[in-house]
């Protein structure tokens, strides 16, 4: 994979505002928020997207998620918040290194805006689908 | 807590179309997809957001993210997807059991739709919101 600015980051080649850090997990503040207290969690481990993410890496992201997300929320007052991580252009990703947004949302104007287009499972093509994820598990 | 279809899924009350399932977690089909495979994983401990869920739990889930959205995306024949989690109403949360999205993202129209409206960190604001999250971590 192409070197990232966040690699870059990790390795101490560019500053950041550091929240938190362990062995395998990053986390600071993204410069170009969508509110106040907008944070990105990223593993150390190189990798473009979270399927190519190894489980470890991805346990670690996961077992830091509440205690940085409490943090940020009681230093912003803010209750409100989404957890996003975006796979591929297509899905809005810009910085090709797996990050995890951890965005307060104070209100409608200002955080993640969600667009939620839902549809209805259809029974017999979920069976189906069901069928084929298994065998892929 | 009040008690969530979720729950009711988790004890076998309700049906689901059941995608994985280990100690600690459950995996099904969303019955009102935002797109083919639109996946929920959702820990077995009730917790209404995140912040309020055990670290246990929340690196079980981060584990088996992306072992799950592999076989999402090779099921769906989809390679760009969004992993989303919300905590509040503002926050676009609809049942107040913990639940991480895996939503596929084919084309503009289905999937997740996400509106970001970017600002821009002020340094010296930055400075003083870590320290408060660090104070709060």
């Amino acid at each position: 994979m192409a070197e990232t600015i966040f690699q870059k980051i990790i390795d101490g080649r560019i500053p950041c505002y550091k929240i938190y850090e362990d062995d395998r997990v990053l986390a600071f503040l993204d410069v170009q928020p969508l509110s106040q207290g907008h944070t990105l969690v990223v593993p150390k481990e190189p990798a473009e997207t979270l399927d190519q993410l190894s489980d470890e890496s991805a346990a670690a992201i996961g077992r830091v998620l509440p205690r940085i997300s409490r943090a940020v929320m009681k230093a912003t007052g803010c209750s409100e918040y989404n957890i996003l991580q975006n796979n591929g252009t297509g899905a809005h990703q810009a910085v090709f290194h797996v990050h995890f947004h951890i965005i307060p949302k104070p209100d409608k104007s200002s955080g993640l805006g969600i667009q939620w287009p839902a549809g209805r499972l259809d029974g017999t093509a979920a069976e189906s689908l069901v069928a084929r994820i298994q065998q892929s598990l």
